[in-house]
């Protein structure tokens, strides 16, 4: 055991000692409040199965992880070899303890990464690992976290706990009968574990699987799709079914934020060639601008908060996603024109709706997104997202956004993880850098201490629980 | 009486001791240069009629500003209930007390953004107030103002002084006819109020009113605008008043910065055919493409300083558009290709006319203009604008222009606002982060601290100065 | 003698006394590190030639670098005054002494560019000057470097050794004989000057001369190049013969990244019209298009790294490229969209290929370009490019890319200079800069301090060494 592994206690916050000082005391007063979740990708199950646990150290830290193996993937090596599951039947290495081996040989690859920061923080916080993770070591360590997994101070339930959850949302399908969220409710964890309606798998008509996916959805609704009419009411049965589960939110990915409504007639044509199965080249693209307007009306009517995270062209390498399938690390962003498309949907709900808009495109910070949340009445900009929920991408973010938006038409942190056993340590990053700019903005005078310190509040809880409407 | 409030002597200087102290010492030699204003929207009324008042503190502070009621609006405060007038007879809150009090309860939305900064700085260096304005203090805080504005000291004309104005342009539509420029000029103000000259409202064939705008320009030019060719005559006329009045610029705005010659051709059918009322789809784009070249054609000829400000999507909220007309927080920026736009107007006229260029995309400081500035002798690059007139905004601006471009290719600083009690503290703040900024060039070694003192009174002082030619 | 002039030797480092100490050390470690200069445009005859000398100083510093007479061009100094050959036979000044005088008296427009930084290092450190240079110094530091100049310890191959280049590629037109190359083999620097093939001037179908070109490539190559298969060929052969050389990878530039596959069919029919002169308006677009995924299919086969230098508009001033030719300061840079455009060539050859890839729009670095390098096994980062080879453009490039791609997946640092006796300071500029942000990252607790010595060896030396190939 040659090199201990620690954790800088003011990991994140500046070197100039006046600053660190006033950042740590900004952020000993926040650190410890609930973890407000309004987003993210924790499956449900692991929470409504008292006996679930979080797996093998492989499980839990590779093999669902993009963000992991795109990297690994990147300098050579081969997903198969790191466990991912494939969709054609190629066979992957089964032995976890190899994959570990082989992940913590390039553990080196991540320095600098906000994975290593996460990773860093659950491995020597959570789970107590003491010395430094490579090549040499990773058996070990793989040792120590299987015994540790083994616990019952590790189930994910009690994890839940320790981690001062207050409230987390899953993101599911349109089509899922949300069993895990019934039962959680059964449970008394109510309005803690809530979903989030998600309907692209319905709405994407060029999105693999969409005829199946329109069959499940007359099937759970139980309104027979036939027609873009029942289409539609069968999304609002949905939604009120979400709502009745607890869900307070839905979720929309597109590949661009183009919005324009179709007459009912040319909606109906377009719904009608995907049913038969003959879409015309647009066809998907103008349904999908069409649908984002459909979906702020009702939320208009039933409520629900609309999120749009937008601007990925998706399943970039193909070869891999024929293999792997989605969410194989092969997402890149686009350049993004939220100003002109967001022009009809903030034109007809711009006052009504509740919507936060999360972007991969940082350029459309100051330029687009700040101004348009700085005005529209309905408009909340989300955190830094996917890419850009780092040191830097929060801090680009805060002085990208705030000088013109302000904190107030922001929706605070979310996490987006479907790394359960990580969400403290992204918290905690948001919660450490947010502090550290405000401290900058006091010593510079911008805003004094006592504004800072409710601000601080703000950023760590109070933004996101007022934007979705938590409790 | 519970909260003091008081300005950092400080503020926007650096934390740290070393960089503070360096900073503090190239600001102190600046801080009191007179104001060099080449480029706002002030109403000259206010400085031609001797009897003129700031009016009331709703009247100075919310009322015609822009970026204050955009930000109450975006949180919910209908903008009627701000006093802000409408066009279409909707009755608006007449209280002034009632607007200052909502506006106060919600100031905190302003927080870390320049808007707070310009505010705290007028309201405490300026009008003495000397407690922090929230829901309860507003009265109190009122009453101080309202006594203060009775005083001699606060006109506007006692400001000009106070604020050591040496020159200030404003901004007027080409049929503007100049009386209170007039005015001033025989009231022995020659020199210190300049116009400029800004065409839009003729040039945008799609601008509301234009076929007015067109009359307009016919009767106070003396030349009957009947046909392209007449249109240009009456436009040159108007340059010809505009200098002999005192003015040195133009300011154009547009959507896109493309530039593209139409044959005469083409440009007296398309004008023709607005002057009949039957434009064509793309006619206003291509019209105004053109005028950019006519324009700068003029500027050769007449010496005027052509202005751009580019970028911007006008009146995105359509229906605040309807009810309170132009510049009311809902212009949005969008994506800008300069290199692509400008390349028509440069080679024509790249080494002859004086253009200066400032845009809303930041992408393209470092990207575009930065290596246009650097390259033709025509261009100058603007301060930073509108949303990017704050702190990070100014420094984003020195950090992506300066390495490509040189101090040399920019034209120095201007506060480009309607609100004139504000001109020093945006002058201020600009003198502040250029010294901040300086200071750590000086500090990495970058620049001498000989060289560093004349780039300080550059920034604050010369660049403007030169650029425009004044005095 | 008024001003000494000297160089802070902690320069770039931050001015917060425990990371200056951090940053120092880190640069301590690795300032003398060999240079690796893997991409570059010195003229291979300055060091075949044991004889040849770097000329006068206007030779040296003014005449060939277009980061200086664009700076002094943007300013109203024509370029015939600088003495910079014309095309046309337009008379240029031919005493070195007047244009070196005009240079120094306006070397303050450099103030704060990285030509600045770069000058001052080799004046002073280089070339021992010791006022600082300036209208009134201008003759007696010319009077220095003269004598200077004359000396052995300043001939090119002296320079190399005591510049401790461990690898110097050229770049060399495909139709190029490497006769400078083949001297240097023979003289025993097998190895340390190396070629690159770039083919932009036989591919780009509307690249002036292009027809010469061709008629020179059949010259060269032996294959009558009659059409599009002939014209492979040719190319092929021409690989093979540089690789013979020496050459490790080849460099090809385009105004967009955009890779599409065209049939043999269309790429025959295509260059046929091109021979015949009589080309189609997008062949040019579309053949570079394909040309790009034929040369990754080439490189595949040969193992010749694939840089691409994209996204400047070339020639942007058209009377100054009629009379001044290509390279004269007036390249432009656009938006780039690299998600699509390499779209075609990643999922071709994304696993196969070495790619490397430079950009000019930053906007791209966090949005495309680091997910792409964090994704695709072929590809790797380029050093921030031209514009942005400077002290805040290194930073904005560790910040925008580093989280996400990893250092791992960037190709380190080269110098990209026809300024021969300047490739130490280039250098010396990123060791420091990058070490600055090290320091940054071990306080901040991101990475400890084993770890970012060795990352600080790897942006030093390593990552550019094993990108290409080297030793």
């Amino acid at each position: 055991m040659k090199k201990p592994w620690t954790l800088d206690p003011d990991r994140l916050l500046s070197s100039e000692p006046s600053r660190r000082s006033v950042a740590r005391s900004l952020y000993e007063e926040i650190k410890d409040l609930p973890l407000i979740c309004p987003h993210g990708h924790v499956d449900p199950a692991l929470l409504a199965d008292p006996e679930a646990t979080l797996g093998t150290p492989a499980e839990l830290f590779i093999i669902p992880d993009h963000y992991v193996f795109r990297m690994l993937y990147s300098q050579g090596i081969p997903m198969e070899e790191l466990g991912v599951p494939t969709l054609d039947g190629t066979p992957v290495e089964q032995d976890h303890r190899k994959i570990w081996q082989r992940f913590a040989e390039n553990f080196y690859l991540f320095r600098a990464t906000p994975t290593a920061l996460w990773l860093t923080d659950e491995l020597v916080n959570l789970f107590g690992v003491e010395e430094k993770l490579d090549g040499e070591s990773a058996q070990r360590v793989y040792d120590h976290l299987e015994e540790q997994l083994a616990k019952p101070e590790f189930t994910p339930r009690a994890l839940f706990e320790r981690f001062n959850i207050e409230v987390l949302c899953t993101t599911d399908a349109a089509t899922d009968t949300l069993e895990h969220h019934k039962t959680l409710y059964q449970d008394g964890w109510e309005g803690r574990i809530r979903p989030t309606f998600r309907p692209d798998a319905v709405v994407n008509l060029d999105a693999s699987g969409w005829h199946e996916n329109i069959e499940r959805l007359s099937e759970v609704s139980g309104i027979e799709v036939v027609d873009y009419k029942s289409f539609i009411e069968a999304l609002e049965q949905r939604r009120t079914f979400f709502k009745e589960v607890g869900a307070l939110a839905t979720d929309h990915s597109a590949t661009s934020p183009h919005t324009e409504r179709l007459s009912p007639a040319q909606a109906e044509t377009i719904f009608e060639r995907a049913l038969r199965g003959d879409r015309a080249a647009d066809d998907a693209a103008r349904f999908t601008a069409h649908m984002l307007l459909e979906f702020a009306r009702m939320s208009v009517e039933d409520g629900l908060v609309m999120q749009l995270h937008i601007g990925s062209l998706r399943n970039h390498n193909q070869a891999i996603y024929r293999r792997f399938g989605l969410d194989a690390g092969a997402d890149i962003p686009l350049a993004t024109d939220w100003t002109r498309g967001l022009h009809a949907l903030l034109n007809e709900y711009g006052s009504d709706v509740r919507l936060v808009v999360f972007t991969l495109d940082e350029s459309t910070y100051s330029r687009e997104l700040a101004p348009l949340a700085g005005h529209y009445p309905a408009m909340l900009l989300g955190a830094p997202w996917w890419f850009f929920d780092s040191p830097v991408g929060m801090r680009r973010y805060l002085e990208g956004v705030i000088e013109t938006a302000g904190i107030y038409n922001t929706a605070g942190f979310n996490d987006d993880t479907r790394a359960f056993a990580s969400i403290p340590a992204r918290h905690d990053l948001w919660r450490r850098v947010s502090c550290e700019w405000l401290a900058g903005l006091i010593l510079s005078g911008v805003v004094d201490e006592e504004d800072a310190r409710e601000m601080a509040r703000e950023f760590a809880y109070g933004l996101a629980k007022r934007a979705y409407g938590f409790g």
